[in-house]
């Protein structure tokens, strides 16, 4: 009999929204590559229902009473007063999502006496200090691949908005004006444009892929290189460093994980050595980028634009620059939260629960640290300092 | 020695901007299929300019005053007391863009008494009566191909807009809030869903080169099948009606031009077919959609969004409907006018008046009316009633 604290972004306590915009959402089978997505014996909820926020619990309650566990769902994740703190000492598994991220700190993993599993409802466990849930031998696990392709649609949106100036033209419908010059005197076509991406994952992959057939000179920097069919195919340069890549590139989408090498990678240095009204897209990290060397880009011009939908920290202030920088095109973390996301990554959680209580081993690609080492997609992605 | 009457957007007097977001444009030498970008003899211009707007002058004075021609520009085009119609009656050539249109009704075609061509500075002449200009011997010409790609990247851009509910997220950033469930509560992914053409002509085709790699299902319908090896290598179910199409898909894009047939083609009784919670995006021409059958649709939610560019009249009064509609995307029309779009079909504009004044014969493909009957473009692509 376990306890499961779940902290989810807030709605009204009545459900959001009375009724939605669709009746479904199209059903994935596979993600590319092969891997399939989510596989729980059952589910009791109906995919394209909000079921990241607190109304929809993920659509867990059910699943978990009936198996005997105590569910608590709260949004209130701030201090030391706050319901995920008072409940989290004697919580034997902490699930939430990366933009409305229960921190799992060294300190608190110690004071979490009982915590055996944390999960990601999404992607990305750098809330979690890997080091800490190693030594405590807490298991960490994710939703691989749940929202990958949520993100990738992201970035081609921003991209294409940014380029195209769409905000400030749709801005100027609304005000009641019919002001082509000042819609079109900051609109690009994308076509012919140098892209290049911090990062050829998932995520970077599958924006390379969609931007193909948009004519574009496609550009990468990534460790691992990729396989030289896959660099043909796409028409790829690869650059051996970030500098080499940003320098000849118009748009540069970010879709990089945060580690030490990535953290403020994108301060007044680097930005300075980009062409000038170059676009940037971040969708990974917000601490990627040094949060007021952004601001100052934009506001000199050495920026066109910037868009994406990480911050630091999460929920941004409301004071935090990035919201009244000029150019921008941000939204908050919701990237990877469609509603169409949100049915993979909940029968995701299901998944990794089940397996959990069956004791049946949880995907190998879903694991991040296990056994007291990093491990699955662990291995591959994250780095811990050694002891 | 010839007097050339160009109706442009209006600009400030002085020249707007000061300075651009970016120092140049990529350069497109050929359009898919071939088709060369325009090649004029010279261009006194800068590609990147504000060239379609009353101080950029389609970047056509010095040029035209060298050769002994006059150039009179204006955005004043409306009512009887407007400098087009009181410069009208001694123009040998009048130039004007869809967006801003110099409407040459057969009242006015019978007034200017010297009009022998009519261009078009971009693509479509709907404003112009072919019936009358076919009568009165006056060629019409348009600068075939020069945005057909910036309007389909328009409309990848809106869709995935509509679909992951850009806007309304971004103005919560805007506002300073947090609310990823009103965010999302609208957000869903574009992969697997139906998308389906109104025509696949250049920009319907274009439009569904650049979905493929969304993963999304690909439908159209045209009179003109396309070939085998098209339809196959884009995977595209092609339907014989627009009902048998619009009835299984999620996201429909309207890429047809204006004739009896599609005018108000998108009324109560089409929409009423449609999946509940379907995305129209409309970058043709506004009257293709019956005006307050789209706003009904969106209120009622039978639509989940409508974006595009094209609106009836234009400029549209500050009081129409669809700027204040919920969950649309508009923008002035403004997605062939990017400043890529504006230096190709600036250049365009140049190559048409260098054959005309060299009596060499303009681009079969740039033709919509000659010699009194439709030619090249426009014998594919209009029909006129028979006398």
């Amino acid at each position: 009999m376990a306890k499961i604290l779940c902290v989810l972004y807030d709605d009204p306590v009545t459900g959001y929204p009375k009724s939605y915009a669709r009746d479904d959402v199209p059903k994935v089978e596979r993600y590319p590559g092969g891997q399939t997505a989510p596989t729980p014996k059952r589910i009791d909820f109906k995919p394209g229902e909000l079921l990241g926020s607190v109304s929809g619990e993920l659509g867990l309650r059910k699943f978990l009473e009936e198996g005997g566990h105590r569910l608590v769902v709260t949004s209130d994740k701030e201090g030391a007063d706050s319901v995920f703190e008072r409940e989290l000492p004697d919580a034997d598994i902490v699930i939430s999502q990366p933009f409305w991220p229960a921190y799992l700190t060294p300190e608190r993993i110690a004071k979490a006496k009982n915590l055996k599993l944390a999960i990601t409802a999404g992607i990305g466990s750098d809330h979690v200090d890997l080091q800490a849930a190693i030594k405590h031998g807490v298991t960490v696990a994710e939703v691989t691949y749940s929202n990958s392709i949520s993100v990738s649609e992201h970035v081609v949106m921003m991209i294409l908005g940014l380029v195209r100036n769409y905000i400030p033209s749709y801005q100027w419908v609304v005000k009641g004006g019919w002001n082509i010059a000042d819609c079109v005197a900051r609109s690009y076509d994308l076509e012919a444009m140098n892209v290049g991406t911090v990062a050829a994952g998932r995520i970077g992959l599958a924006v390379l892929r969609r931007l193909k057939p948009f004519d574009v000179k496609l550009h990468y920097t990534d460790r691992h290189r990729l396989p030289e069919a896959q660099e043909h195919e796409l028409g790829l340069t690869w650059h051996p460093t970030v500098e080499s890549m940003i320098k000849v590139c118009d748009v540069v989408t970010i879709n990089a994980l945060l580690h030490p090498e990535t953290e403020h990678l994108f301060n007044d240095a680097l930005i300075a050595k980009m062409k000038r009204g170059a676009y940037l897209v971040n969708t990974a990290r917000g601490r990627i980028c040094d949060r007021d060397a952004i601001v100052r880009a934009l506001e000199s011009g050495q920026l066109a634009g910037y868009a994406g939908d990480v911050w630091f920290p999460q929920p941004a202030p409301a004071d935090h620059p990035w919201r009244s920088m000029p150019h921008h095109g941000m939204t908050p973390h919701i990237s990877g939260s469609s509603l169409s996301a949100q049915a993979r990554y909940a029968a995701g959680t299901r998944e990794i629960l089940e397996c959990w209580f069956d004791k049946r081993p949880i995907r190998e690609e879903y694991l991040i640290v296990d056994g007291g080492k990093l491990a699955g997609a662990g291995a591959h992605s994250y780095s811990v300092a050694k002891p």
